[in-house]
């Protein structure tokens, strides 16, 4: 007996990553309770961000100018590019704010099951930007599932002919805080495998 | 170096209940990567549920009518009302469907440490249906929180001197599926209190 109308809303909410039927009512309680408190700001700043918010053509960041805030900051070292898989990645490592280089959002990995080839991939882009900015390192930050590691695999085999630059990806190991009876078998076997001296 | 704009998205987006930072986040480039898809739709229903959905002034039920098709429906038992906290317990009981009667918003349980006031739920125009539609029986079908369980006292105190109704409350015991060793003290004594022949 929910109408129609609120029915649509808690079906279009429920889509939203996370959120299942509960949670998408409860929101849409909210939003409907105090629709001048909460549904007429969120309303706004949707609208808004629908108009302003554009992809960079250079990295593939998302932002109100093109090219992106990152790639056109001048305390930036735009020899130095970072491959992540998508922008979540990239507001990751800006959280933590070590990384002083660009980026390059390659919109995924590379998945049989899914059918994301090479083609679906920004990689052709990678290549060119990588000749235009003279990069000196391409850090490939991919996750270390198979199919992170299969492109991390591809991307370093076609790069491999450009002359001079360093292809490097993260290192792998036990992950600060953990306990090693806590650790996957692939973890340990990598962490042994890279052990480094301490004396 | 997320752009302003993303970053009151996002802000936007995680006062929602039930959302973190990083959820809003997930749900953001969500919603601007895939423009068309996810965030256009989503604004629609949004707008058009800003100005077709009201209150309805009867029972305090949300649709896009008021009274409510609830309220209008002549298959519902007008001389029953079933007193709610919140439009959640509604759906609640009407997902259930067993019900027939119709329901009363109150707006929360009396609460002090919240400032919620006999003024500030809809206990007189309670009241007044009752005596309007001629009611027989008022279910309190509140939370049996301490804010709940005092609400349900002062309202039952209230429509005692209303002759003719049966006021009615919901059986409290051992839920259906629980188990014994999980319960608590509270309802374990409430269960043993109201222990049923079943001979």
């Amino acid at each position: 007996m929910i109408s129609s109308e609120i029915d649509r809303l808690i079906n279009e909410i429920s889509k939203l990553p996370g959120l299942g039927r509960r949670s998408a009512e409860r929101i849409t309680l909210y939003l409907l309770n105090n629709k001048n408190h909460s549904l007429v700001p969120l309303l706004k700043i949707l609208e808004e961000s629908k108009q302003k918010i554009i992809n960079c053509e250079t990295c593939g960041n998302i932002d109100t100018v093109s090219p992106c805030n990152l790639c056109t900051n001048p305390k930036r070292d735009l020899h130095t590019i970072c491959v992540v898989e998508d922008i979540s990645d990239l507001w990751t490592f800006e959280r933590i704010g070590n990384y002083n280089g660009v980026y390059h959002i390659l919109g995924g990995a590379l998945s049989a099951i899914n059918g994301i080839g090479t083609d679906d991939l920004a990689i052709t882009k990678l290549i060119d930007r990588i000749n235009k900015q003279k990069a000196k390192e391409v850090i490939l930050a991919l996750s270390t599932t198979i199919e992170g590691q299969t492109t991390t695999h591809v991307i370093s085999d076609k790069l491999e002919s450009i002359t001079g630059i360093i292809i490097s990806r993260l290192a792998q190991g036990v992950p600060i805080g953990g306990e090693m009876h806590y650790l996957d078998e692939n973890t340990l076997n990598a962490a042994f495998q890279s052990r480094k001296k301490i004396n």
